[in-house]
């Protein structure tokens, strides 16, 4: 801490999935948003953790965010089980269902942010109740803020989902989030929207068709890496938004061009994610596999 | 002809298309892709069509084909009623049905290539029968063909289909044809085994989420122009290839850089083409609005 000070604080969620998709399936592996994003943010930027565990969590995980030398001074461990999830992809892994959810300690999460991490200039709220997320941007005084979130908290929540949005610099949404939280059918027209609640940039995720950022005067696109190999996209956009804030933390600046560079960082840890289940891609992934996927990439966008 | 030879040729179909979309319906209006095609290709080089209508074919279209300053040499007019087709747009514009098809004098369509379209450097094979686009074939000397097909003939043709796309230079698919012709479901992966076929270039077609082109040493990756509003799709496949390879014949060159460039060309042209039914807002165009919107693109795309 004292050499490398925090750059970058995630909030989010800490789960143990079990995953099926058409081709595979994987039982009571390492999820949630903060590890997905949290791993992918910590490969630009020394990056601090905020989220809940049970008791049952195993030290093995534990050990696997030290490996990604993430800061671990906000990780909770509490009496009981940790938050688990599991779901099924459908065919074509675009779409998934929930099989069963159950909180376990993430009921009672109140995110205590340990003052160590409150200067941190970046702060990425990932997906969690947007009462836990103010909660956190009361305590915090980062400069910027990422915001992600999931239908869940717009068809229940949005009052109070609305008054994050106000409050952050950059709102991440897929497809169609954006349109639901705007009842635009078209993605510029919804980002316009979404722009006039507050936020400087919306970021609209696309999954395996992209990205694309808006602010009121700029638009950037991206296309997305043309993957051979989808294994397990659970975690994609966590991972995009993790690997783009951490791209972000690193620089320091935030400007069109800083913007898009980390758009193409998120994007290419996306990718890597992708191709194994929970963070396996990732711990194993080196800093020349990245850089020469991120070159590749860069002579495919021109 | 003399002062302006011609660098393109576009066999394809003529018709009269009755469209619905959810928002929307258009009825007895110009359609088929060597219409949208050659629209496309003649806001960038001189282009002749060949194709065929019937006895009833208005005169305000042809009149319309000459507002491109399309060469009509290769326009054969039969006895009897031009080729119709109707249907309608579900939901998402994603997906359409057929209502219904009257091949009319598109059924005895025998191409016959005008002694003055032969030596055109570039063609471009719209969906039409295979057989009918091996026998064009057997009529031209160009130096570069682009072929574009449909599930029809993968499902019905597909030992012709192969033949064809033997001899082409660029195979145009979109994403379901890439997936169909292949039996891959990644695209990356379906391309190599499309440029194992034959052709130089594969050339994927995404719709509102860009394209991909792939040779055996080059990727590259384009998202699609951000729309505020669409129309009508019907021939955004073809005005995109159209502009392209209209694109590519103004330069007399194909290489990395003019492919691009012919990408770029063809996904504006595409974006202007959904913006009303039929050719109405390529009609309208102006140079400026086309190079104003390719120079806000080209800033998007960075």
């Amino acid at each position: 801490m004292a050499e490398h000070p925090l750059k970058l604080i995630v909030v989010g969620s800490i789960g143990i999935d079990t995953v099926a998709t058409p081709y595979d399936r994987a039982e009571n592996i390492l999820g949630g948003s903060a590890s997905y994003a949290c791993a992918a943010a910590s490969l630009f930027s020394p990056t601090g953790m905020v989220g809940v565990v049970g008791e049952d969590f195993p030290t093995e995980h534990e050990d696997l965010y030290r490996h990604f030398a993430i800061d671990l001074s906000g990780l909770q461990k509490k009496p009981g089980e940790t938050f688990r999830w599991s779901g099924v992809y459908r065919d074509n892994m675009d779409e998934r269902d929930t099989l069963s959810t159950e909180l376990n300690v993430f009921a009672d999460f109140n995110p205590e942010i340990p003052p160590t991490y409150r200067e941190a200039p970046f702060l990425f709220l990932a997906n969690i109740h947007p009462a836990l997320q103010l909660l956190v941007l009361d305590q915090m005084q980062s400069s910027f803020v990422l915001l992600d979130t999931m239908d869940l908290w717009i068809n229940t929540e949005l009052e109070l989902l609305t008054q994050v949005i106000r409050r952050v610099d950059l709102l991440a949404v897929n497809e169609s989030e954006a349109k639901q939280l705007t009842g635009e059918r078209f993605l510029p027209v919804a980002a316009r929207k979404l722009l006039d609640l507050g936020p400087d940039y919306v970021l609209i995720k696309k999954g395996e068709h992209g990205c694309m950022l808006f602010s009121n005067d700029r638009t950037i696109l991206l296309p997305a890496y043309p993957l051979a190999s989808v294994i397990d996209p659970t975690g994609a956009g966590d991972a995009f938004a993790g690997g783009m804030i951490g791209a972000l933390a690193s620089t320091d600046r935030v400007d069109t061009a800083t913007l898009r560079e980390a758009m193409v960082a998120g994007s290419i840890v996306a990718s890597f994610a992708v191709e194994a289940f929970s963070l396996d891609r990732l711990q194993t992934l080196s800093r020349s596999e990245l850089n020469e996927r991120i070159r590749l990439y860069r002579a495919m966008i021109g």
